[in-house]
């Protein structure tokens, strides 16, 4: 018999290239890798939680064209950034159920690495899993990485699963 | 059907404090992890790989007062070391035989990080743990951390597994 399930939790994002609602590649490769290595055939002894964390939009370059004139124009961005969001994680819901895997799903904003933080003190899952884009020390000094980050702060073991070679896009930011 | 187990390294060292055949409690702890959080009741799902690396003693402190005649005499000190060695893996693999659990175990000298993650190059496991002592940044600058390393060079995913608060030795580099 055993006792608990084994609570995972995954932080997962949309793709750059692709938009919502597509997952990035790191996000799904650490999905499967989780689904292939860890929990195999022990469906019932594990738990998957999916947090996603949207980024707001600070500079606005995506609504460059988009007139604001009332509250409600702004609720309905907020509304539709949600949806995004929701499509996103419909995505590994339905794998999870298909599969027979128990999980739960939810949204937050801000800055995705303090909030994945954050989420794990909340939750106290028993293993982070975080996608990486596997970049060079160069190209990190640039964009940052929110696995190393969680790998330092976050209250819980946390593994980063890199981005296979053969799947890092032409521009490697990408994802 | 499952196929091939999932393998996973875990790094050991034998205690400060104890000293051999006595492992330490980040490595007990990085081990009872791996079967509780990760292995489960699957058994036939993983395949356990312990690597115990002897740090060469360069500066001779343990035997300041050891006279050395002939070359035997540094045989039998190598001899006694990995007696020594072999005692702390002989804990992992009885542990193991009794969960019914497949492992394997070996001992290799250098200095643990390097050789850690050149194992790691060599088995090929799909996943690295190893413990931590959870020190703090004051306290890593002069003890250098081996998981903070591995974390970061070794050609697969790992995941560092911090001794609980409780279990803390008055010293925390003690381990």
């Amino acid at each position: 018999m055993e006792g608990e399930p084994t609570r995972i939790m995954l932080g997962v994002n949309e793709s750059t290239i692709k938009g919502y609602p597509h997952a990035s590649i790191s996000s799904r490769g650490a999905f499967e890798w989780t689904l292939e290595k860890i929990v195999r055939s022990n469906t019932s002894g594990f738990k998957l939680l999916f947090l996603h964390v949207q980024v707001p939009d600070e500079d606005g370059f995506d609504d460059m064209d988009s007139i604001y004139a009332s509250p409600e124009d702004f609720k309905s961005i907020k509304h539709r950034d949600r949806a995004r969001g929701l499509h996103l994680l419909e995505y590994f819901v339905n794998r999870c159920h298909e599969i027979g895997i128990s999980c739960e799903a939810w949204i937050k904003r801000g800055d995705p690495k303090e909030v994945i933080c954050h989420e794990v003190k909340n939750k106290q899952p028993d293993l982070l899993v975080v996608g990486s884009r596997g970049l060079g020390p160069f190209q990190r000094v640039f964009v940052g990485t929110v696995s190393e980050f969680c790998t330092k702060h976050a209250e819980c073991p946390v593994i980063a699963i890199k981005r296979n070679a053969g799947e890092t896009p032409q521009d490697p930011v990408d994802d």
